[in-house]
């Protein structure tokens, strides 16, 4: 990043720009509909927000709608799980031995490679490894629900809640999911009841959140594992790194190369057509435009980032 | 078969012949131990049966000790299906267009094609086939669970029961069928819950019967539809050829081609280490031997099969 | 076969009548049309011929228009290469060791099997299979295209020869059969080099006949082994058989169990919209016609097969 | 990278340490013998190289024994590409529609993407991909060989050459490539003769180097795409950002995920057990040993690159 356009009104005003070249990109895309509370969705939504470690806050547009941050949740859920896995090495052997860091090549909601693999899902953030994830939790927090709550809370700075009409509808059409959960069952790798995994997992994705709570919330994923807000130490610098890398790999699906080809940076989506940033001590970033390309991601969400990236010079590579 | 060992006592010897040669086979099986039921069975238990049209009954060994029929029940579950189909073309209709009659290629319980096809299990004879024919059957029958057990009593010649230990076992071991019925019901092929379909299977593979009686209930289907013990047909001639059909090029799983290649009938398989197999024109077979080759067919059953049809020239190629 | 269209009147009526009925699906097929010669060929070709064991010979239209049999001639190959299985266990195992004899469950040309199961062909009658079929015969015959002329012309009762551009062409555009060749070579599955092997297979692919010769040539396959004409045994009882089931489980490719189901007869289709069809004990049969379904048979072909069977209740279940 | 390592000496220190820490893993590793001059190999050779932007050279053990590049010289190919790319946007359009960008979730050599993606490789770093980079190059170099020697040589700041003896075995066992580049000609994806693609594939592969050569090499794409020892640019800034892109998230097969959450930085490997990796701004690193893990990346290579990387905090997350 130029050190000009590192004055605040320069980076409020790169923002807009961003923004208006990448609306329009939401016509092409679609917003999910496998459940009303998405399908109803006003595709016209659209924001980017920054966090500076500072605090300084960038956004546009429609910086303080809420809506339900679905598997974007997956990188705080896995946190979650590094955190215990920071406290022994037990638990970071058996995580790593039930799930594995890979990029998939398929799919978000294949059970291709999983059947192939014996029931080891190929990373935690496609669903069948955050279903996995979710298990590891409920076996080592005593409230993995609340856990989640309070860390995501904690990060965004402010309390958040959970879209109850959103969970409810996910917890009705959670066929899918339900099928990888007794796969990974029928293979002994769930220790936990399917119903139990699910609960957790729905009501994760249902955490409802603006973009501007979001690109706050990440920030420590870009500043070595400290939560620049209160200095906390959320995660091991070590571990904070290698969260960052499953991102780049993996938090965006099978649209991961064309994410670090053109955005450059450590990214995860989430299908109410959000995506987080991270840009290393430097910045959180959050963009959100329901309407998605094929493998998931917000349509308008990878052009803006492209265009951020690109402007300001942000890839890692 | 010649007209020589056609004599009853001939017969007989020839059985004994037979089962005396693939008896030794089921050393290098294995018997499935998914469920304590079956993982119980005595791998040295054997019986060949053989039932004339004329009622004329042939067996070996254990012919009268039960055991739970497993997947030989997808036989039953598909000529009740077609037996509604026989009456609407509306059924028949939705039937093929819900469920394939291809030869799979790929394991039994296998969820891969099952993704790759949309939800559409490739025939009747695999799992995902055999659950869809079970939704099929709890939209057109009054009582699915009741039209299974009277059908196969009637066709047994007595009445028929669950084994109840292996039916709640089978229950609680489930979670690959409740995959495919999930991953099923996510592509909108599944009209009733997942645990309404698994009710109705479950109970049909617990099914308790003899190689006697299974030979028995068999023979309607060689026998042009017609039961030849009461001489009420049973299904439509063309129909009934199609099931032979599918029973021929699905009915063993992956191991159909070596079975049309080394036995030449068609045949169906149960883990509980069963095979029935069709003469047409002349009888209903059933062979127990609990120990599996991979592919989850009786090893000493498809000895004796093959055994049996090269003695008697019974291959119908 | 009902003894009253037996008279050979009144056979040759109902052969009219079922091209009647199939000649109109044609229009919904589609002509090859990877190399000229085949995408030349008039789809309103059609002929329907059958060959009784006594050599009465039934045909309707272009009985006497030669086409290129392409994948008929893999029928031919194995049977090739079972003569000399016959003839010593070391050639049977070697077989059956370098190729297996189950459906594929994919098309005849994917790779993706081939690869997954280490270079071994599932049967031999997809590409892959009858590729490694002829590398069985350049071993085993001093001239391997000279016995697969000779056997065919003996079959066919007259000289055949092979179109010569059409086996340009094919060899021409054999890129996908020269990669299953290398990645059989790969796997260390492949004695000859690939150009042998290819110009082996694409010399039968070209072998020019009728539907009257197809007809007559595959008789001995439902006669026991044994060509009518001459009375010679061509192979074996037990093989004739296992050729049989080998064609039924696997000769039409993806549409095998359709086939089964509809046609009830072992059948081996060619791209050039030929298929022959075995009736045990009573006929060869050939339908030709060039439009082609998805899974690369005849349309108009397999309805004419279907409605056959039907009329003559031929169906071997 | 602490400024106290950052003294040419505490490196050197680091590097011995890092070597001695990493050679023994090389026993777990087994050496590539598809060929005899990679089976020839001793599996204890070793060195790591690591060169400066300024020109400063650091290494250990072997520094000066030359081996054939191998897959490294998919990078090459790839920046010789994106130069013409860089020229035109056609070229640019063209790439990118005949190859992804996206990692592959299987084994470097699979066909199976292959032919369920219509013949389209996943990216340039798996073969199917390096064979359509060097078809492209084909059409757009006046002599890709020559071009692809002087832009190595260049880089490498003195002549390199190729090893005639690896070149003509890779040239005999290219069976599987053969089988890859046959199926995109099939899929219309090969714009020259498998023959010729596969020659200047084998060529580039059997370009031998050492690890000081290759340390050299690389240090442009991690210097914004000029080379630190004569000041040219190679490739675009944006360009070279894309290539260490694809090199993390593809360069190191189906390990890539492992490599980024363990090296964290982009790479590149060889089968004669080669790695290069790039530190963004600081250096160029390779390491070489022999012995590889399972997909095909050096064991012994890999545990060095991810101590380096802990050592000095080469992160780039």
């Amino acid at each position: 990043m130029n050190t000009d356009t590192d004055q605040s009104g320069e980076l409020d005003e790169l923002l807009r720009e961003v923004s208006d070249r990448a609306r329009p990109a939401a016509e092409d895309g679609e917003v999910a509909d496998y459940i009303p509370a998405l399908g109803d969705l006003d595709p016209r939504r659209f924001s980017l927000a920054a966090t500076e470690m500072d605090g300084t806050e960038h956004t546009t547009d429609d910086a303080d709608v809420p809506f339900p941050i679905q598997s974007i949740s997956k990188v705080f859920a896995l946190v979650l799980a590094m955190q215990k896995a920071d406290q022994g090495s037990g638990v970071r052997d058996e995580l790593w031995r039930r799930v594995g860091r890979e990029p998939s090549g398929d799919p978000y909601n294949s059970l291709v490679q999983l059947e192939r693999e014996q029931g080891v899902p190929r990373n935690p953030m496609i669903n069948a490894g955050a279903l996995l994830v979710d298990d590891v939790l409920l076996d080592h927090c005593d409230d993995a629900r609340a856990s989640m709550h309070a860390l995501v809370s904690e990060l965004a700075g402010e309390e958040v809640g959970v879209d109850e009409a959103v969970m409810q509808a996910e917890r009705d059409t959670a066929s899918r999911n339900r099928a990888m959960a007794n796969l990974m069952a029928s293979f002994g790798n769930l220790t936990h009841t399917v119903d139990e995994v699910l609960d957790l997992y729905v009501d994760q994705c249902a955490i409802s959140m603006t973009t501007r709570q979001l690109a706050r919330s990440v920030r420590f994923l870009a500043n070595d594992g400290i939560d620049p807000a209160s200095g906390r130490r959320i995660l091991s610098s070590t571990l904070t790194r290698r969260v960052a890398a499953i991102m780049l790999t993996c938090g965006t699906y099978d649209a991961a190369g064309e994410f670090a080809f053109k955005v450059g940076l450590p990214c995860k989506s989430g299908v109410a057509g959000a995506i987080v940033a991270l840009v290393p001590r430097r910045m959180g970033v959050c963009v959100w435009s329901p309407p998605l390309e094929p493998s998931g991601n917000s349509l308008a969400g990878r052009v803006a980032l492209s265009e951020l990236s690109a402007r300001l010079n942000l890839s890692i590579f």
